[in-house]
């Protein structure tokens, strides 16, 4: 089985990693437009062979792990390439921009979206690890319009790497993610703006954050590349979040301010709901 | 050394636990609201004996982990009932109201102001647990305006216990700490609140949630008995925080809208300096 994983990073190694280990007879090969990533990679030795868009002729998958908006052109090319039996599939955190750009593809029944909700705040080739994805959820948009076979072979390699399979059409998908995925990057990130502007003369104030802080900034240390494209494609729902958010949050601010700390304590202690919620989410 | 815990919870309980792990001496007096915890605690074994405020003319060394408006009544109390070798020193989040209670208390030499910056989400003595504060830093207030042999037995305590000890005036805690914890536990709790709002009516929407929404609304777990009081007496600070916070989410959100997204890029890669700043923090 000859896997090609097109961007080499966190989220195609970690996939390279685990395929490797669960099917013994998968070769891969690894496309990256960054030649030191591709070195890094096969170094690791989850990359078989270096290639080149010009070899996908030979692919029995494609993974697509590259940004959002790449993945929009890189997309019809790759479907362009490969022969009638190749399953594409990619694992970005938008659906509904990149199902709309092949819909009328000749060779739409060859793709899959997916979205794995698995990764870490780390980037790069050196970050992928085994197990990712192990116990994870997997978000399938609109499995009907994939060839069965080729919904059979994404299955046994979601399978295989533990994935928990969820279907969901890509509005829907797009909507959902916004709140408990985007919108947790705009919080973190922005914690950590706030924080470093003001304390940017204090060398020694970082002493004084504690674990607390340091969870709830975590994902302030994502990669730009990754997620300016995801809320550009994603934008009208992530704004949406934001005005919630940034509501909540001014409302907050005001019970404070009108010394209302009994309607404060109920706010907090309602949202404490959140216990029940993430239990077995790690 | 006859050791009273006031409040034996998470914090109160730890240290209860550690202080007996590092004195054979020590014998731990438990004193709290909530008779169900003080079994509790008596039957998890960090704390030797019940007690109650009638018993404090014994102490050696009294510790106050109670919520932060309580602490205001309940430590001049305490201040009157010791003897005059006695140490007192609370763990609380906000020091400027406390240190200005006792400012012209006849015992204020035996008071040493603390803030072991350490902790969980969870809480009650069940929490407690064993090592939470090495490595942690535990911000001293005001050490000038405590007795020199009183200073000493506090070090030694927080020495044993692994902890690194930083100096700072009750302003300045308070002004720094409402940026680097009481705003995280702020944006967790309304990215709990914004997410539950939108989604109650969602029964599988959590599936889609990974391990970078719980560790970003991870505080949101956090008692409000605990928090309500520290917002409340840390009102101005806590105001300022998220006033700048509020602006910085309108101002993203509004480069968002206005497509600006090489400026969401720069933005964002500006932030990534988090990883250097928390490197150490875990």
């Amino acid at each position: 089985m000859n896997v090609f994983v097109i961007g080499i990073g966190l989220i195609g190694g970690s996939l390279a990693i685990d395929i490797k280990a669960a099917f013994n007879e998968a070769v891969c090969f690894g496309i990256d437009a960054n030649a030191d990533n591709l070195d890094q990679a096969v170094a690791l030795r989850f990359i078989d062979h270096k290639a080149t868009m010009a070899d996908l002729g030979t692919a029995d998958v494609v993974i697509l792990a590259i940004p959002v908006d790449v993945a929009l052109s890189v997309l019809p090319v790759v479907l362009d390439a490969i022969h009638d039996d190749c399953l594409v599939f990619d694992v970005g955190s938008t659906k509904q921009k990149l199902c709309a750009a092949v819909a009328d593809h000749a060779k739409r029944r060859n793709y899959l979206a997916a979205h794995p909700i698995a990764g870490t705040e780390f980037s790069g080739p050196k970050a992928a690890i085994a197990n990712l994805y192990r116990g994870k959820a997997n978000i399938i948009c609109e499995i009907e319009k994939t060839a069965f076979k080729l919904q059979e072979r994404a299955m046994e390699i979601f399978t295989r790497l533990g994935m928990q399979i969820r279907y969901m059409d890509p509005a829907s998908h797009d909507k959902h993610i916004a709140y408990v995925s985007h919108l947790s990057h705009i919080s973190a990130f922005m914690l950590g703006k706030t924080v470093i502007e003001k304390e940017k003369n204090e060398r020694d104030i970082f002493d004084m954050a504690g674990s607390g802080f340091a969870s709830t900034v975590r994902l302030a240390k994502s990669s730009p590349a990754m997620w300016t494209p995801i809320f550009k494609q994603n934008k009208e729902n992530v704004i949406e979040t934001l005005e919630e958010y940034i509501a909540n949050l001014t409302q907050f601010k005001k019970m404070i301010e009108e010394e209302q700390f009994d309607e404060i304590y109920k706010e907090m202690e309602a949202t404490n709901h959140i216990k029940t919620i993430l239990k077995g989410i790690s």
